[in-house]
């Protein structure tokens, strides 16, 4: 977490009080890879029948561990998962991902575990070398200790993050509760071409990698990929599922149309948007929360498409932030969204106030009234493009001055 | 021109001095549409020989004005262009294109000419009615004036413009020296999807409206189209290219193939690329003019998608504001462009200075040599993808806090 920078006035007041889950074992530790006194290193151990899904960042320019990840992901077993943060470990050739093998080299040793079972993030910095022995020096230190909290973990993964983000949620299936846990970060180079930045969940509920990694593709699309803060995207997005089967099912899931698997979907699908939209909230100098829903058109695809398309408008979003009825900005980006829409079919409100309706502005339009609503800390925009019935929301921040002063000068 | 805002730091010293174009009249007047002194309201008029070329925005949400002019561009004639800033006709549903009707009407009954010879452009604030009798009650002492200057009618083009913007070339073809002037107006919602903002460019070099059409088209792709500078893309954008006729060629040019129109084409070039880069150094809030060269590449397409990724970088372009190196933004932004590329083939520069080789940073890396050469008000950034021979330029500016000021609170 950030020192330099003021906590977000969107942050939520606390940090929930997540659970421990039965067969992972959580450790932070201070390595001194780039900051002075944060958490900078965490390793997450786990038992042996735990699976595992992956997400990754669609960049073609990825980091030395998202490769790594790339190689793994099919094999579906996890050990253990390392992150660092300070040092990207990104656009640093072969030395770069020697690194990488070092450390997992090191940790399957340590853990008598296969390598493909060792997964390794890294944020922070691009085009910086990270320092082999720095990782492999703290690895007996992270191995001893497996007592830290989630928000220690939590804490570690930080780079400009003004506050620790995680979220929880249960679900009862054939009357057993079960747990999952999720923590993430990111607050710049946000926007989705995957599950963005890093976001790590564990569970107990038993599921194999296979479905795993269904489930997360479909959760990762309606939380991680449906926010964007600066239309850019990182090279080391990471998320990561993890299934400790720790407790046991009366008939195990064996089929994606299990009907039992909808509760837990639900569930997980809480906890992604939660972190999804603590990111936005976390957005370099954000001061205001931006939904945008965009209703009744042909397809998901073409919703979600005009949904960004406003959500990336960097005139829709200082005007957001300067709390002026711009309306014909959003006119003007779901324009060069590119889809093929009757422009007299558009209706938009902000915030429950209608401003046009079919095409052009309302009678009796009162901008004032619009201007008011937009003080809330919370604008949500409704789009209706009045050609279907499928509909995308998207989250988003607003554009301010601070965003130009942390990023024009910050090296996270 | 805006009086609210000062000139930019990157505007040239003056503008230039354009010379008349025999058959092309021009005239400018204050008609009050939106702002208080400030000319507002054009009518360039032509003799009856004027050919047409017209490529217009690609949104899908245009405006009323680009409404007409697609419906009247095939026909390649035209006697008159009227312009008006302060209000875009954009988003206005029928009665704004019953607006852009009228005018027509009344102009084409005034100079007895046919309805599709009236081109009408419009630029301002989107979904704000625009009163048909300001701009019908004007044309009469439009027409009467029939002597402003191009410096008078770049003026009244402008909205949130901080200088005014114009450029010249002369070409010699079968030993007559043909005259190319162009004006253009734009600095915000700035993203190529065709020739970006309000371009009019005028030559006495006699060509059909289906060659005019093919050498704008052409030339827009190498210079409105290659600048960006909020990736926004208008409902307005229009550029037109007027042939007047008025001076012959020993033998006409009747095929695109025609040696001769080579000469004409580098010169049109260089007026629009004059005029694309004039833009983007009013860029709003704009303190350093940036090229983006990407080289090597597989096809034009790919270095085009991948210099504009760069270019559309908040992340890159906040960098560059505040003169840091953070050369990790533009490996980000080169793998977001989504093109396959080899990322152990990329090499990277700023200002001549080498940064990366091959995938990697270079040896003797010395940050502070590339933050001193990034001073410079002119950027340059030269990437070579290493998997071809083709290139592509694209051009913007950096990303400031002025730009959230002026966009924060302001409607043009």
């Amino acid at each position: 977490m950030s020192k330099k920078f003021k906590k977000s006035p969107l942050a939520p007041e606390t940090f929930p009080s997540l659970p421990n889950i039965k067969g992972i074992r959580l450790s932070a530790v201070h390595s001194g890879i780039r900051y002075k006194d944060k958490l900078d290193l965490s390793l997450i151990t786990m038992d042996e029948k735990t699976n595992v899904a992956c997400v990754l960042t669609k960049s073609s320019t990825p980091s030395a561990p998202v490769l790594w990840c790339k190689k793994i992901k099919n094999f579906g077993k996890a050990r253990a998962l390392i992150v660092n943060s300070g040092n990207a470990n990104a656009h640093t050739g072969k030395k770069g991902y020697k690194t990488v093998k070092d450390t997992v080299d090191h940790i399957s040793k340590y853990l008598n575990c296969k390598k493909n079972e060792v997964y390794v993030c890294s944020t922070g910095v691009i085009g910086e070398l990270l320092k082999t022995d720095i990782i492999t020096s703290s690895i007996p230190k992270l191995i001893e200790q497996k007592s830290s909290s989630w928000k220690e973990v939590a804490e570690s993964i930080c780079t400009t993050d003004t506050f620790i983000k995680g979220a929880k949620a249960n679900c009862k299936i054939d009357d057993i509760t079960y747990k999952i846990v999720g923590i993430a970060k990111g607050s710049g180079m946000i926007f989705p071409k995957m599950g963005t930045m890093l976001g790590f969940i564990f569970t107990d509920f038993p599921l194999s990698s296979n479905i795993l990694n269904i489930v997360l593709k479909d959760s990762v699309e309606k939380s991680f990929n449906s926010i964007t803060v600066d239309g850019d995207t990182s090279t080391s997005d990471t998320c990561l599922l993890f299934s400790s089967n720790t407790k046991s099912l009366n008939k195990p899931i064996k089929s994606i149309a299990d009907k039992r698997l909808k509760l837990f979907r639900k569930s997980l699908d809480k906890v992604l948007q939660s972190l999804a939209q603590q990111i936005v909230c976390d957005g370099e100098g954000a001061s205001k929360f931006i939904t945008i829903n965009v209703n009744s058109a042909k397809s998901y695809k073409i919703a979600k498409e005009i949904a960004l398309s406003v959500a990336n408008s960097s005139l829709v979003k200082t005007a957001i932030a300067g709390e002026d009825p711009n309306w014909g900005r959003i006119i003007m980006a779901i324009g060069k969204s590119g889809e093929s829409i009757r422009q007299e079919s558009i209706s938009i409100s902000i915030n429950k106030a209608p401003i046009t309706y079919k095409g052009a502005l309302i009678n009796n339009y009162n901008e004032k009234v619009v201007a008011k609503k937009m003080k809330s800390k919370n604008i949500e925009v409704d789009i209706n493009i009045g050609s279907g019935k499928e509909h995308a929301t998207v989250w988003t921040c607003d554009l301010t001055q601070e965003y130009i002063k942390i990023n024009a000068d910050y090296r996270s």
